[in-house]
């Protein structure tokens, strides 16, 4: 049986269901970089002397995200470095931070690590300890989530970056934007939803450069490019929302291919329409801490409190 | 084992997993037709002297409609009226025709009954014949959209209704709202969405008072009512995207429920939030038939076409 081949006469390395293309490995990694670097022109991402944070987890996302940010370095005059966070759950995360110092030295990268426990005095597996303790309920990845957004952040601020660059995908933007439509979040939608440049008061702008690439198309990337992929699932995950309409995701792109991107592009669109209200709409501030926040006391204080933590157990260590 | 008892005492009919309440008859009918009127009311979908005609399939949520607005005739000051159009479906459809003329007498209710025959020159199942004859790969659901609604508008400006009311429930709204969704069809929600008062040029005003009300409520309330459940499923349909979203969403639901009242008073919200985009697209007229069409060519001479029909056949019909 002959091989299909690339258009280029190679042979072919993925086949592109929704575009019918066999593509070879270069050609393959070039339509991917293409892709990336048609969304920083357009959706102008990145400014001369940007100053960019990546946030390099390790996982396969962020490692493709370094890499092919790197290659718009030069062109865009900016600079870009890398935060690694580690949460602190043992036997787990080692694999990933290790994954993130070989990608920084590889790509000659400025590379920093930053720990729960030493900017939060507590570790995720002390924290879901104290969790289980006071009996909160809540799952790993709620704490998780909301001390890694406010670390990061507060991390962009104190290294000076003027951006901080995500490894969202296609499929993590398609789940958030179609999880806010099930929740019937609409003002989420509009104040914090699912865009190219997320700009909120008190945050340093977000940028997400891979938000038009299938998660699938990111994987093969990762993998042709040599890194090692990071598979491992935290021990802490649980079934969440997020899951379900991962898998509800999947089976419609299955029989209707192009939805996720239908449904990414339906939200740059909306997102257009909506902008005269979600300009209107300005941050408040943390009446304990003083963050940033849309509500009366931010999300952090709120789980502090379920954990019998002050407020500045956390908050000084940020503070500083 | 003791049975439920509803609060009022009586034994419970209906239990509503959502709020957790045990209803009995009396109860749960009054809590239907509550929130029909009270959407009516919020939404401002009478006015006083309207003359609003009722589209009576037959089917459960055309019955529940006609019975619960004849409630409000008097209170509203409106005249209320019933139109069935017979689509040509031998051996289906006349169970349907036969309940819509129980209805209208047992509320004694203006009923008028059009056919696709008479107004259009062919049945369904003639279009249908005409349709594999041509091979146009068109479902049988297609042409029967196209031409219900055409009709259904043609004859709410013959008969000088004001406003037309139509059976769509909280079910169909969540599903045509996370359709527009998966398709990226943002125009679609600004222009046609799902919306209380669908207002275009060129069309009599269309209102939805039950679609705040779930399906499987409605099939309780004409049954304890009563009426004839019309449950045959028509010959012609197919698997079609709305099915696999209706499964989608039941699924959701069973595992969140209140998830498609999350959608529908989510996509409320933001249509309220679009309003200023929506209000300013004007619907053009079709090129062809000179009816109001947001396409150059409306998509019912665009069928026509396909069938090799020229537009004469059908239109001379709705231009008497």
């Amino acid at each position: 049986m002959p091989s299909t081949l690339c258009k280029c006469g190679k042979e072919a390395f993925y086949f592109r269901r929704l575009s019918g293309e066999a593509l070879c490995r270069r050609c393959f990694a070039r339509s991917i970089e293409r892709t990336v670097h048609r969304t920083v022109k357009r959706e102008k991402l990145f400014t001369p002397d940007d100053r960019i944070l990546i946030a390099l987890s390790g996982g396969k996302d962020s490692v493709a995200l370094a890499h092919i940010l790197s290659k718009l370095e030069k062109p865009y005059r900016t600079k870009l470095f890398a935060l690694t966070i580690d949460e602190g759950v043992s036997g787990y995360r080692e694999e990933g931070i290790s994954i993130t110092r070989g990608v920084a030295e590889t790509l000659g990268m400025e590379h920093h690590i930053v720990t729960f426990k030493e900017e939060y005095g507590h570790s995720l597996e002390e924290v879901y300890a104290l969790s289980r303790e006071h009996g909160t309920g809540l799952l790993g990845c709620t704490f998780c989530g909301i001390m890694r957004r406010r670390l990061l952040n507060d991390m962009a601020i104190r290294l000076g970056a003027t951006k901080v660059a995500t490894g969202h995908n296609l499929d993590d933007e398609a789940q958030t934007f179609l999880i806010n439509i099930l929740r019937g979040d609409i003002a989420r939608l509009g104040r914090a939803g699912v865009q190219p440049v997320k700009v909120r008061e008190g945050f340093v702008p977000r940028v997400k450069p891979l938000r038009y690439i299938p998660e699938k198309e990111i994987a093969a990337y990762v993998y042709m490019k040599g890194y090692p992929l990071y598979e491992r699932e935290c021990p802490y995950v649980r079934g969440s929302v997020r899951d379900e309409v991962r898998d509800i995701l999947n089976g419609i792109e299955e029989r209707h291919p192009g939805t996720k991107h239908a449904i990414v592009n339906g939200s740059d669109k909306l997102m257009e329409a909506l902008k005269p209200s979600t300009e209107a709409a300005t941050v408040g501030t943390c009446s304990r801490c003083g963050s940033p926040s849309s509500r009366g006391v931010c999300r952090m204080c709120e789980v502090l409190d379920m954990l019998g933590l002050g407020s500045n157990t956390f908050i000084n260590h940020l503070a500083e």
